[in-house]
């Protein structure tokens, strides 16, 4: 049974993340009452704030970033109570002397520690926490990403989280997993006996996965430019959604069941080779155009200067094991795209002769939407009332699975809710075990390798569209039309 | 190319049905333009109307039964004018000459009857119209039921009706086939890849099929105490309902092959006998009760005389074939029961294996609805939204598939219409034909032989309950309790 933790130790708790998702997540479990009451949350950053500073700073974040409905003055004022900061620099070994001294006896109770900094503080943050005695048993630490950006610097850093917090102790943090519709995903294989008959090549035609953006570079030049949409996305959140959608029954939803079933199918993903890269992938880089009617600048002038960085990746994966032999799973992500849209599309085969002469069938499809909203979808075709001169009419009707109404007065949380309460609580199962993110950067690295040893570079798109043209020839070559 | 009759000669034209469904049901399709403008409907009955009169009659029954958005005096006006009346004794073949002369020309063009009356005319009616030339390759005739109180006598009836028209010229009336939920049926099952592979034995538990009214006698005293729930309902609605659900995917949907596949159905109902009787079937007869909060009498009071006739039964079928081995059928249907109810539950079974422990997870379940609204409703397990403490919660969510929204705006239509469309066009997909009512009776007189070999009565229930305790313990010996 895992400890509970008593204190949260906030890394970089002045920054973006922490301003916009963390502490709101954090006031939205104390409101519900879902922390302690003795739970306290301490931040540390390099900036010289003190306890009333940083206070000021996550009231105002809250205010801004929490809908006016879910907040109140008193909850907050309690909230802000349980709020202290201790300004640390990484990069100073006295510095976790001083945070060790700060905890005072709460250093011996369960501590959750979030590290969301840059990833050169990742190494010497876990070596200060050792030294000043933060890493015992009673700690847990979670890391948000990005961890490395090929495989080697992902076990570097893998490495010297593993010489302070053993496996079992180390929460690596993907917030799709903490996504409501994620989740539901899970409920609906595995809590129903309609969809397991189909989930299968036999019965599931295509499978697509699209995380679209509007957006440009938005000022992470630096880290964009470095990264690209192959690793910004695909490695991380798009290989997750694909393991969900793909994994065998776990025997129960715990940790090790469902992370192992995972791990199966991200080394079952047929590699991307020199010889496939071609045929199974498609890279772009944003040019000038509109997107909401505004005209944007492309990538380069974004960036100042010409850069082979990938601004849109489109991949035809495949999965190499019974149930998904034959089956493309089709993943495409991009920057500047038309519309801002994450979703899985299960395309279900189409029944195998129709009955109804003349009658357009369309297959059964499920859509699983979790940007810009959260739902679910199963679209079905279904008798269209009224007379017909010459047999039954039918149409495709859209069932929502996860309606507002079925659930009607529940707040949407923050994907960051659910993951800082399972760190706070010690539960691993929505994380993301060293193992899963090794072999999805092994097969990442395998497609950086390709383009490299094919010379690919990525083709131009105007802004606001839809990526490459050669996008929309990979699958329609199969006979597929993206959901867009 | 089944000829399009430009003339319905009606048959009962006075009586109840003509007034409350099939005058009604001819002017939403008139109103519709699915007639053409030289279509003209004969009345025809014993009474001493005219054309006049008989207007007057039909005017004031679409003011009682068609709804007032639905009507307009213009359109009313211009329906009035189609309809003309033959005042006709079917006890005297002189008649029918009269009613071919009133045709005229009309006589030798496309004619479809439709026979409302007391199934003792159907002979003489029968014989009548040939005698008068009125039963030639250009007629198709409508049978109502009853169509028979047994094997025996349907024989005899089938027989006379194919004396002088054949079986592709003779349409038997089921309406629940001419119900849009009963057509969404077929087109759900046919129409999606999801239900098939889970449509058998592996996927479904067991179907439920109820036909609950909470009326009693009602003035049928006559004709219902001769008859009994199982004549009246389940000989003919609630087989024809079975034999949809539980038929192969015909080749296509006309008549030759949908009725083939149901016809393969009833003949492969498990016959009840003497030996199975008592543990698969239950009789009642309603007693004194309350239904709707108001005192009403037993069955014998309002018969006036002690009976043994059946007010409820209830089945346990078996379909002895591939698809449904160990499959069981509960069928029910009686009168004064506590609601107006058709139903089918096709029950699906549990996940073989709840990854979800200590979650109560319910089984998938279609509930496919006739009234006393009709609507198709899928119940799937999603995530409750929100943050559970310890791993995923999931609840029911029910999915409407023929939902308002879907469809606005489209007049739910009597299920007559459609028949009497077919009727007039010559598709016979909807209706039933020989070798079913056959195969029905087959099993239903197996059924009755057993209750009189046994010397099985009808046992009590009051008024208002769910028929004798008996019927609950059918389904809970099975572990299945009734979907009340």
């Amino acid at each position: 049974m895992p400890s509970l933790a008593k204190t949260l130790i906030l890394f970089g708790a002045t920054g973006d993340l922490a301003r916009r998702m963390l502490l709101p997540s954090l006031y939205g479990l104390h409101a519900d009452g879902l922390i302690a009451p003795d739970f306290r949350i301490v931040g540390t950053a390099r900036s010289g704030e003190d306890d009333a500073s940083f206070r000021a700073m996550a009231e105002a974040a809250l205010e801004r970033h929490v809908l006016p409905e879910n907040r109140s003055a008193d909850s907050i004022a309690a909230f802000l109570d349980r709020l202290s900061y201790v300004e640390l620099d990484a990069s100073r070994p006295e510095s976790f002397g001083r945070l060790a001294d700060a905890l005072g006896p709460r250093a011996g109770d369960g501590i959750a520690i979030f590290l969301s900094t840059a990833p050169q503080l990742f190494e010497p943050t876990i070596a200060g926490l050792a030294a000043a005695g933060l890493a015992g048993d009673n700690v847990r630490i979670g890391l948000e990403k990005p961890l490395g950006f090929d495989l080697a610097s992902s076990r570097a850093i893998n490495d010297a989280v593993a010489a302070a917090f053993p496996e079992d102790r180390t929460f690596r943090i993907d917030h799709y997993l903490g996504k409501e519709t994620v989740q539901n995903l899970i409920a609906l294989r595995f809590a129903n006996s309609l969809f397991e008959p189909l989930w299968n090549a036999a019965g599931i035609d295509h499978v697509q996965i699209t995380v679209s953006e509007t957006v440009g570079l938005e000022g992470r030049v630096d880290f964009y430019d470095g990264t690209g949409a192959l690793r910004d996305m695909v490695q991380n959140h798009m290989l997750q959604l694909l393991a969900l959608v793909a994994m065998e029954a776990p025997a129960r939803f715990d940790a090790a069941a469902v992370r192992d079933e995972k791990v199966k199918v991200l080394k079952s993903l047929r590699p991307i080779d020199a010889a496939s890269i071609g045929s199974h992938s498609v890279i772009g880089q944003y040019r000038a155009g509109a997107v909401g009617g505004a005209i944007v600048p492309g990538y380069a002038d974004e960036l100042g200067r010409a850069s082979d960085t990938e601004t849109f990746v489109a991949l035809k994966a495949h999965i190499d094991n019974w149930r998904w032999k034959g089956v493309p799973f089709y993943l495409r992500t991009g920057k500047r795209l038309p519309a801002r849209q994450s979703e899985i599309i299960v395309q279900f085969r189409g029944v195998p002769h129709s009955i109804f002469e003349g009658r357009r069938l369309t297959a059964n499809k499920l859509v699983i939407r979790l940007q810009p909203d959260e739902n679910i979808r199963l679209l079905v075709m279904a008798k269209e009332p009224g007379l017909d001169r010459d047999g039954i009419l039918v149409r495709e009707v859209p069932l929502d699975i996860s309606v507002p109404n079925a659930f009607a007065g529940v707040r949407r949380r923050i994907a960051y809710e659910r993951l800082l309460l399972d760190l706070v609580e010690g539960d691993p199962t929505l994380f993301v075990r060293r193992d899963e993110v090794e072999a999805q950067w092994r097969w990442i690295d395998g497609i950086r390798a390709g383009w490299k040893a094919t010379g690919m570079i990525p083709g131009g798109y105007a802004a606001g569209t839809w990526g490459p043209t050669a996008a929309i020839a990979l699958t329609e070559r199969d006979g597929v039309s993206w959901h867009d």
